[in-house]
């Protein structure tokens, strides 16, 4: 008896959750930390830096390089390619909507965007520098940046921290907001087809907004560097070998701790059709099979081809509107070049 | 006496073309070969194309990675470096105002962009795809690609020689008018400096409008195709050595014919300043020494320092305004990646 009620509560909370599924439009703004607010200047400042590959040791690895804008935010490879051919071991997330997330890379190991911007420079494969200091000198070098600093930052603020600040202005910028989805739920019934709609009740009802919930379908709402973690994979089956899904040690890399192996982030499904292949290894290529094999390891459901169908239908309205960039100029170095390693 | 009259006349003839140096600005358009009118809808298309990583082995590699439009339309590097880190022999020549150009490539080994547009697809050490059909599967793979084909060029003309004709439309409208030279050959007498001035008639006596003539500064005017070359270096010097002038064979590599050992094209100076280092090598970094190292070995003469100056200066006039440009949406690949090569 006492089981029977458990079970008859655990029915009762899980039909509450899923009733309650309150769909969000993305906003067309993204919060930002105290210290350093949303100006025009730090996002012009910070476009033309995201766009600079003149900081990577070789010049020709930018932040665009693996996070292109004129694509879906990435680099459509399994794992990036940095200096010298170099690659490393995880998939590219997409930069659009990246201001949502509460924490920054697969495994959180940044807090904010202005962490995440600091890695990359100095990672041996990817933009290749020795040293923080060795990206700041090129940027010193490069004179033509010096006015966008002081409008940005006051006078005297060539630093890391404010390249880093700059980058992530942009970045929150870096908003696709008007999916079919977000029209739907502010109203307009007709933005969604039917099968996107039954794709809707299907993720609904599979169990995906467990994780994927909030407008940027990235779990639920955390403060700006606090995580959402899950293990992943959660059930053994055969797609866990097929994929090496095991092979990565995800947050056990950051924190050394065993209990925290094989968990990650839960990555933003906005704009999902144009940031093949999938997963933190980009081992999937095709968006059916990424749904596919989610339900059967973290949900232990085996979907129908008809409801993956539908699921991918749905995902497919989760495609904002990418937001027009002008190409910034970037400063020149007036007659001589910074790149020394070839 | 007849030697006399011979140097009378040298002189004479000299003076005549020191006098007739007709300054020109640049035009605001650049010419277009009868089968290829530059319309809105192929320079839209190839601005897509020209952006494009996803035509490379790697995904890595499009034509603005060497060829960057938010810099000198080069990529401040010595050689590029392509696909796998690889690198090639020669550096990048600007693509601002290579419609200009009467030949493609440091030997004029293409007579049009058009020509020119086709040949780092297929190069090893560039874009490295296996041949022309690979990158056109690629092409087709893109469904998105189509519309804009269909608009371009008509129906059914996903074909390697529009993609051609497309970026090259592109490229013609890569031009940078409006320099300070332009200004003030148009009548604005204020439009330079004094040292600038200076500097372009010390320019011309020093005899460089010889071969660096025309409103882009490359040479006199030809049909489109046909090229115009010389020797570099001409003169034996110290530089030649120091900065391995002479082991390029130049035009050579293309015709096969002692005679042509070591000529190339006259590179256009327009925006120079953007786009060091410098020569077919990328041999020399500094644009200062690269006059030095110019009227060495072009000309036998040895500069003063302050007619080094006078006429960087004078080359800094030449940079004309970079046009906006709003960055394309590459079409996506709908839930999966074409890039199979890692």
């Amino acid at each position: 008896m006492k089981r029977f009620i458990k079970i008859l509560l655990f029915v009762f909370f899980f039909s509450l959750q899923a009733q309650a599924t309150e769909w969000q439009a993305l906003p067309g703004t993204a919060p930002a930390p105290a210290d350093n607010p949303t100006t025009a200047a730090r996002v012009e400042l910070g476009k033309m830096l995201f766009m600079d590959p003149r900081f990577s040791s070789t010049g020709t690895i930018s932040c665009n390089s693996c996070h292109n804008l004129m694509e879906g935010g990435d680099d459509s490879r399994r794992v990036s390619m940095g200096v010298h051919g170099k690659t490393g071991g995880r998939n590219a997330p997409t930069v659009w909507n990246a201001a949502f997330h509460s924490v920054q890379f697969w495994d959180g190991r940044a807090a904010l965007l202005e962490d995440q911007a600091k890695g990359p420079i100095t990672n041996p494969v990817e933009m290749g520098m020795k040293d923080e200091q060795a990206a700041m000198d090129r940027i010193i070098k490069i004179t033509g940046y010096k006015p966008f600093f002081d409008k940005a930052f006051g006078k005297n603020s060539i630093t890391i921290d404010n390249v880093a600040k700059a980058i992530a202005a942009f970045e929150r910028t870096l908003i696709t907001a008007n999916s079919p989805f977000d029209k739907y739920v502010k109203g307009n019934k007709k933005a969604m087809n039917k099968q996107q709609l039954r794709g809707m009740k299907k993720f609904v009802s599979t169990g995906c907004t467990s994780c994927h919930s909030g407008a940027a379908f990235n779990g639920p709402q955390k403060k700006l560097g606090r995580g959402f973690y899950v293990t992943f994979p959660t059930f053994d089956n055969k797609y866990v070998s097929q994929y090496k899904l095991n092979d990565d040690k995800g947050r056990e890399e950051v924190t050394g701790k065993i209990a925290d192996r094989g968990l990650f982030r839960i990555p933003t499904l906005l704009n999902i059709t144009d940031t093949a292949p999938y997963f933190h290894n980009g081992s999937v290529n095709d968006l059916a099979e990424a749904v596919r094999v989610m339900a059967k390891s973290q949900l232990n459901h085996e979907l129908l081809d008809t409801d993956v169908n539908d699921i991918v239908a749905f995902l497919g309205a989760l495609s904002g509107e990418y937001p027009k960039i002008i190409m910034p100029r970037l400063p020149s170095t007036s007659g001589s070049s910074i790149i020394v390693e070839y």
